[in-house]
């Protein structure tokens, strides 16, 4: 987690665009996580948490973002981008970053629960696995935090 | 990795069909790993890596026929269903394994460069991301290995 004043405007506008995808994926029943892959600034792709609509336990917003920009690309290889996330990744999708070769990963709310860029694991940089993933984390934070609090709140006073 | 004699004639058979997989990857030019999602010993779906032809870094064979089963089952929970894979899963596979719940991930070789149940890292068991996944490695890993060995000594050539 770093401080707020680390982040700039081009940050900041790349992290609303994921926090407008989150707030998606909350009005569509999923759990509110949102993604955006930039490259020199310039949204190349964005997705928001598809898990219950595509019953894919791998749909979580990274993963299904880094597809659409890969399809976009016809490469996997996404040298040269960003991704900017409301969400602190899990290691699934630390691993699917690194393995697309990322430029940078910018995530807002740290995870208590699975996060792997240092809350609960660092499979960021763990060298066994090769070049480490850049990342910086915090952007944001509250936004994403108020988001996924007011979700599950609903979810409970509903169940 | 567990001795040829732990696995059943089941498991074998499940395995056949995820190297079939893993052949027919290699034939389009794909990193030659396959895999099937099973339930009570019937085939739900199977599927071989496809990063190259799809341009998507997620696809690997684990992450595909879960899709696939998910799709099938009209959830992403994959409780009671066993996945076998020819290669042992990467921190990635393993982490969406665990997320899908599946009762049991049975892999062929070990991986020294990714392999997340054990060789590289042991992702599986680490207790701070929730149950624990069952998993049983080394079933025809000689037949999986071969497959991966012919598939870069003539990617080797042709380069």
């Amino acid at each position: 987690m770093l401080p707020e004043w680390v982040f700039d405007e081009n940050d900041r506008r790349l992290m609303r665009e994921a926090l407008e995808e989150a707030a998606s994926a909350a009005a569509r029943g999923e759990v509110p996580v949102g993604a955006v892959v930039s490259r020199g600034g310039t949204v190349l792709a964005r997705a928001g948490n598809g898990r219950e609509a595509l019953h894919d336990p791998s749909a979580h917003a990274e993963i299904l973002v880094m597809r659409r920009a890969g399809e976009l690309l016809g490469d996997w290889r996404l040298d040269g981008c960003t991704l900017h996330v409301t969400l602190e990744p899990c290691p699934m999708c630390v691993t699917a970053c690194r393995q697309a070769r990322l430029d940078l990963v910018v995530w807002g709310a740290p995870d208590p629960r699975a996060g792997a860029c240092g809350t609960v694991l660092d499979l960021a940089g763990d060298p066994r696995l090769g070049p480490p993933l850049a990342h910086r984390g915090g952007l944001m934070a509250a936004e994403a935090t108020g988001l996924l609090r007011a979700f599950f709140a609903k979810r409970r006073e509903s169940s």
